[in-house]
């Protein structure tokens, strides 16, 4: 991401690092190193990077309280990660080759159990209405994959299912982390609720531009092929509206539904949605997703970490990996 | 199993049997029937009874304290079959097919992973040492998955390392649950260890049965076929005994370290085994185990559920399927 949005918050980021990487010491090493393999791939740290500014952003003054929390939510993606590369095939991930690949799929599985466990064992002990944030987080994720499944290769799945599907595929996650850093920063409910909102609406501008990068951006950047949503069948919000109203609908929804695409079929796809109006109109949602965001932040007071949210809110969009 | 050890404990196991009942409940229905699938499939419930047990035998009175500490470790033990199975390639569990057979292995993980969230759901808020008893069972269980991987069809494992597989793979979560009842039901830490060493020691006995009832087991009341773990290549108890020196050593050996066996060859290993000596020595250790886990008893004052105990320790060893 150009934009930085974590400078305010770089010495509780190392921390955060520190923390995870104590966190997965395990007496079989190689729990560990599948673990790392996938911690160390250069994650944007959005997940604790919300915690913490949400918590910084009510006046939350002690770091340690929260360091613990904001590592749990991201050994908690971490694990989700690695069981989502098992359920879509998933062979890269971000410029490696994803874990189930590298170390086969029974010891991914394994190595992912064993991150929910730890990210339970750091975010749980906080607080009960804690590990209901993070509880209920898990739980929209298990259900949206579920949708997700029933709508694989579904040319006439709905907008609103699709936004259903990422609210708890990625917002949900978000938000619970905000909810949780504003709650143990000690923030007021209404605060609560407005860093809730704002990480909830990020997370959606966030996953709505994912969409459109597997169609337009750059392999290099991105540390996989491109088109892999296609291929794997998994309706994006583009891939959507073309196959709603483009000029080409009944190519597109003819590629995506087949069971095998050859990578030719992937690349029409992608040159064809590339040249529909449905990128553009992906990306004016998503950046009022964006907007959404930094309204939602209106009765937290002024503050560094305030700008922090702000600037996080803008790079979402703009990101081009 | 013949000796109802449960009966003192009955209606707390029927509020338990509600309480996950109640727990997974989710609006993509799919979770729910894969999650009543693996849960009503006729498991013995000694987790959970083990959780009560304990918290009854050192004088806890208030059964709400402790019904949702029971579910939840027997959601966690049912997300692992769950993972277990995908691994393993388990095709039946407890006489019905295995969820990823039944609804395909990405639902089958998720819905694990769903089990998993819940389990933490319901212990996570009760205290923050249960959270760690919670957290440090599943560290055990997936590094013993890993450690069990290791020695995948391999006949010179020692007996110290099969040891170590099944305390992480059973008998940790066990102990973790008899800590978390006492230490609910207000037990002194001398009582919280008893119990702990009680079923530590249960654990053990319990799964050394089962890897004898899996050579001398009868097909229909344990609802699988028989051989499984020497057709997987999992060590067990008998195996490395007659691995060890028994007369049929080297036959078996050589069996066992084949990737890929024939059902004759299963039968052959598990003929050759039932004749040998290591079955019997191995029911020996069982019995042993379960006379330690009984001994350990000895500091928890007498009482109906002290006496269940009891009951459930000889139970493990002499039961059928």
């Amino acid at each position: 991401m150009s934009i930085r949005w974590e400078s305010s918050i770089h010495r509780e980021l190392e921390m955060v690092e520190e923390e995870i990487r104590r966190s997965v010491v395990s007496q079989q090493e190689l729990l560990t190193e599948i673990s790392m393999h996938v911690i160390s791939s250069g994650g944007k740290r959005i997940r604790p990077g919300v915690v913490i500014l949400a918590f910084r952003a009510v006046g939350g003054s002690d770091a340690s309280k929260v360091i613990g929390l904001a590592a749990a939510f991201e050994l908690i993606h971490s694990a989700t990660l690695i069981h989502d590369d098992i359920n879509d095939g998933g062979k890269m991930r971000r410029g490696k080759e994803s874990a189930f690949r590298k170390f086969g799929v029974q010891r991914a599985l394994v190595a992912g159990d064993f991150l929910f466990v730890k990210g339970f064992q750091l975010g749980g002990p906080q607080n009960p209405r804690v590990v209901d944030y993070l509880a209920d987080a898990c739980t929209r994720l298990a259900e949206s994959e579920i949708l997700q499944g029933r709508h694989l290769r579904d040319p006439g799945i709905s907008i609103e299912d699709y936004l259903k599907i990422i609210e708890g595929k990625t917002a949900r996650a978000i938000e619970a982390g905000a909810k949780a850093g504003a709650f143990i920063g000690g923030g007021t409910s209404e605060q609560v609720e407005s860093l809730g909102g704002y990480a909830l609406n990020l997370g959606m501008a966030f996953q709505v531009t994912d969409d459109i990068l597997d169609i337009i951006g750059s392999e290099a950047t991105l540390g996989k092929p491109k088109g892999m949503d296609f291929l794997d069948g998994t309706p994006t919000l583009p891939l959507i509206l073309a196959m709603n109203d483009g000029v080409d609908r009944r190519r597109i929804s003819t590629l995506f539904r087949k069971k095998k695409k050859t990578s030719a079929e992937v690349r029409e796809a992608l040159r064809l949605l590339a040249r529909s109006d449905a990128v553009e109109s992906a990306r004016t949602l998503a950046r009022d997703f964006s907007e959404k965001a930094i309204q939602r932040l209106e009765p937290v007071a002024a503050s560094p970490y305030k700008d922090s949210l702000k600037t996080l809110a803008k790079a979402v969009v703009e990101r081009d990996s």
